[in-house]
């Protein structure tokens, strides 16, 4: 055997040195253990090797509650879910008690604090959310200053396939996440780039560039990606929803005015977010009625806020200030279980009294990920017609 | 209660509604449980919360074999490590048998198929692999044409900090991955991005544009990037020491230096890789000896490898030629217990018995991401004089 070949197995002997279960995960077996397996009926089928368990469950919304797996002589446990809508599901496996991530699926997704295993049913939606064989835009991680809040800081930008090689300026939307994101929760919850990706290619959406910030503005970046460490994702950071992230937005939109190719006009700048970025997409829209054309509101919390910041007082006399000046889309979305149902139904109440004109789109469920990768989808092809 | 303060809490019931303990992972309790945490005598210990677990384990590269944890009276099993060298460590817990990541850290990385957890010690040589406090580089993810591949792939690209504002241009760095490896390898396992933000911060490396390939040239991108969805990933992929590689690396070289604003000379331009990456840029370096002035084989295979391609045909005759031209810097680096150590050997006797000059790192250890974060944090500082 020669060096090269002999590449493969030392490296896979190096793995196996450091205690990793090569022989079960790498491809060497050609019978070799699968999970999840999507099945050609929509089914899923999970496994998890794991003779000495005695007890294995899943949790996920691809499950009510909670599925048991049952264990074959060979010590392999196996479940398999009824026909499934397509959708991306996430999931974990609760061995012996403890929740874990599946051992034999690599792809894992964080939602605040937590890892989840993904797995995609295509079709319909679904298929939005695939990386598909179509061209693909560039996703940066890249840096701002904000002298407003005297922070470097991290942003996530999307730029449409051609944008390096090519010389026209794009329009650009602000997407903003919810309370306990950060700058990856779009990208990676929300599927963005694919959807992105998806929607252009097909001619459903215009070229455009994406920003996705971060809206904990005592943060650097994400979790991980700061000199605080690897420290314990949370949810509850300073100065989320007090003003000071909307005070220092103008900072970020500078920045990528300065630096990306853009149509720096109101007609070519939208702003949405999802629940905690959906107050932060109103406010900013509100106190700059000549900045964007096109809002967002993704299960958002729409409330007036009084007395915390300046940001925030006079509501109603700055929403008349922004629709006095004809913004070219105000869109609202929300589940029908959403706890912030009736907030925004008061607030389409409020716009309907003064004759406000908005797009208006009503889901089933409540305040999920699934819901804002679809209004995402529908918010898309609205924009910089 | 208002609806702001409601987001909090339905988010946190939301994500229990999908069958996540947030109670335990989000940080309502200040006594929560951690893990791993990092002692300030550079001990770690490590928490799993497992009630009906009968037996946790730790494996890794920070350990000797398995460690046993111990369960106490609450079902939390515990273990410390002993004091430990500052290093970017990798574990898995085996829960009842099954190996698993640690359900409290939510910092993984994925080496071919398998799932580890992270934690840094930090000092020393392991202060280059965290985050610093410095101005940071622009990470993209940007598809290429390749032609003479007939594909569209992936690249990962660092731009220095100051890139985007700036006019000047750059020297530009191809770093390749190994075998079972791609256009994440480097930023992810190699900790890339951070040593290039520090040594370029501490005036250490110049500051450059950093390019990192994926060297499986029957692939589009890494294993969930690309249309065949989130398969499982293997290192048996076609094509990949068989000359398509080198053959089509110009592809990349011309949309670099056609999108970014690079120093498009041979004083500029460097490659480097690790194992397969590192016999990928011996065969393009000594294919294009004009081209290249810093060439960096990390634990590389670099055996002569006639009639499978004229790539690999002459490789002695080449190498002339690319010392005939006077590069810059010719680096090896490899450890002691390299597979490949005595391959080098003989190399290097062949560059000694013809008088060309290069410069030979020897470490301890094998052929292990340890050694190639450290032969980068070596060869950086040495480009671009």
């Amino acid at each position: 055997m020669n060096n090269l070949a002999k590449i493969c197995l030392a490296t896979a002997a190096t793995v196996v040195a450091l205690g990793v279960s090569a022989q079960q995960n790498l491809s060497w077996d050609k019978a070799q253990l699968a999970s999840p397996v999507v099945n050609s009926n929509r089914t899923v089928t999970f496994h998890v090797k794991a003779p000495e368990a005695r007890k294995i469950q899943l949790v996920g919304d691809l499950v009510q509650g909670t599925a048991e797996l049952k264990k074959d002589t060979a010590g392999i446990w196996s479940f398999t879910t009824p026909e499934l809508k397509p959708e991306l599901y996430t999931y974990n496996i609760i061995l012996d008690g403890t929740k874990v991530l599946d051992p034999l699926n690599v792809y894992t997704v964080r939602d605040i604090s937590s890892l989840f295993n993904m797995v995609l049913v295509p079709g319909e939606q679904a298929d939005l959310y695939r990386v598909a064989n179509v061209p693909h835009g560039t996703v940066s991680k890249i840096w701002y200053n904000s002298p407003t809040s005297g922070l470097n800081r991290r942003l996530t930008v999307y730029t449409p396939a051609g944008y390096e090689t090519g010389k026209q300026k794009y329009p650009v939307l602000y997407l903003l996440h919810g309370i306990g994101g950060d700058e990856n929760a779009w990208s990676e919850l929300g599927r963005a780039v694919q959807i992105l990706d998806n929607l252009i290619a097909a001619g459903k959406a215009k070229p455009m560039i994406v920003v996705m910030t971060n809206g904990n503005i005592s943060q650097e970046a994400a979790p991980g990606e700061t000199s605080n460490g690897f420290v314990a994702p949370t949810m509850l950071l300073p100065k989320t929803m007090e003003g000071s992230f909307e005070t220092a937005f103008p900072d970020v939109v500078r920045f990528i005015e300065r630096t990306y190719r853009v149509k720096a006009d109101k007609a070519n700048r939208a702003i949405a977010g999802l629940s905690m970025g959906g107050f932060h997409s109103l406010y900013i829209s509100i106190n700059h009625p000549d900045t964007f054309d096109y809002v967002g509101l993704f299960s958002a919390a729409v409330d007036k806020k009084q007395g915390v910041s300046d940001i925030y007082d006079n509501r109603d006399g700055k929403v008349e200030q922004l629709f006095a000046k004809n913004p070219k889309l105000f869109w609202i979305g929300i589940g029908k279980d959403d706890f912030l149902y009736n907030a925004n139904k008061d607030f389409r109440g409020y716009l309907d009294a003064h004759h406000h004109a908005y797009t208006y789109y009503e889901s089933d469920g409540g305040h999920i990920w699934r819901n804002w990768r679809v209004y995402l989808s529908k918010f898309l092809p609205l924009l910089f017609k």
